[in-house]
């Protein structure tokens, strides 16, 4: 995932999109191996857009393909590419459909324009199109088209099987349990054992997440992990005991 | 900005570090201009830390230095530096002064392991130290440890003048305005515009925010955004005129 924006950058947005795309992709069967937020700069967005699709099988990028001249996002794309842009009949359709050729504004008429060979991403929130050029996805910032756009393309993304967890929550600290918890992941090696401290209301505790595709070993290493806080706690919350 | 974690990436946890960070950066004259999301995979973290060090003045990482068997940041940073990871008397004191003896378990006589040659952060909530290589500032991914951290050695960074902001909001699309918005970018070229739309209350409008470090420059811009604002809408909010 690739959020592009300085407003995010600049810490005037808090980004939204990230942690839903997380929770989207993984209900597809799709793991997030890696994020990018990167600023409004051709050369920035070139680059990155053609690492990350050498390396992955799916980039999804969100912003910048609005009207406005801080909108850079497409043109960067097709030079990712090396393909022009081009006004794009499918997406003028669309746009005459949603304006009528008399608010069609000069702005709103440069979101016709795609690089070639790209095919279009619906917008059932505001018309205009994303994109999707080879194994890249090109949505919009706005979350509520984001996750509009998002919904549109997902039945067509390739997934393996859901990645399933549960979390056991308990009032004891990491170094603490930091051995018993390594043994606990070593007798379960197909199963990945996160360890999260918090604090709340100025107490120490830690969540433990256990995730795997399997439900069966997920049943068994939160077994496992819940017996181990009970050696050292009975302040414990199953957080999802009915996963 | 490094944030290391997979309970980012699985969507989990809400990342909180990065827009304070982005924030805090801002008020010391730094601009950020990267953050990556990577889950706790010890060649990706090198990977990324020796990428982002070569091309960056500062690099800030967040997560995976804590006691349990999830936290690789402090052995991967090691290797992206070619140094071996020792006991630092400094950070074991620090240890053994707030545990004692008795408590400090093999767990936590981890966080005591530091690569060769690292100056220590300090860490006022909880100990447990973060850690200095060169450009690197490795620190904890709780968000009150983490700030507590940077707090520590902001004094400690170079910035430049600090990058100011003013923003205007209107009910009106960017579609609309995207001409003559343009043109006032073009007219202000030492001054960054962006403008993000936004829906509320099922209303489309936008945000234009002005960004500058010279206060004069930022001023007349502003000015000229208001004008042109007021030549498409009555409905302007001036979100931070005082500024």
């Amino acid at each position: 995932m690739i959020v592009i924006g300085n407003e995010i950058l600049s810490g005037r947005t808090q980004d939204k999109n990230l942690a839903w795309m997380a929770k989207e992709l993984n209900e597809s069967g799709i793991r997030l191996t890696e994020a990018r937020i990167i600023p409004d700069i051709e050369q920035t967005i070139i680059e990155t857009v053609n690492t990350c699709r050498a390396r992955f099988t799916y980039v999804f990028t969100s912003g910048g393909i609005g009207p406005t001249h801080d909108d850079i996002t497409t043109a960067a794309i097709a030079k990712a590419f090396g393909v022009p842009v081009e006004r794009n009949a499918g997406a003028l359709a669309i746009l005459q459909r949603h304006y009528g050729q008399a608010d069609l504004t000069p702005g709103r008429l440069k979101m016709a324009d795609i690089p070639a060979t790209a095919t279009l991403i619906a917008n059932p929130v505001s018309a205009a199109p994303g994109f999707c050029m080879q194994n890249v996805y090109v949505m919009a910032g706005v979350p509520s088209i984001m996750q509009a756009m998002f919904n549109g393309i997902k039945h067509g993304l390739q997934g393996g099987p859901k990645m399933l967890s549960r979390t056991l929550s308990a009032y004891v600290t990491e170094g603490i349990i930091a051995e018993a918890l390594t043994a606990v992941q070593a007798n379960n090696p197909h199963v990945e054992i996160g360890s999260y401290p918090f604090i709340r209301q100025q107490r120490l505790g830690v969540s433990l997440v256990a995730r795997a595709t399997d439900s069966a070993l997920l049943d068994t290493t939160y077994s496992q992990l819940k017996h181990m806080l009970q050696g050292f706690t009975a302040e414990i919350e199953e957080n999802d005991p009915a996963a």
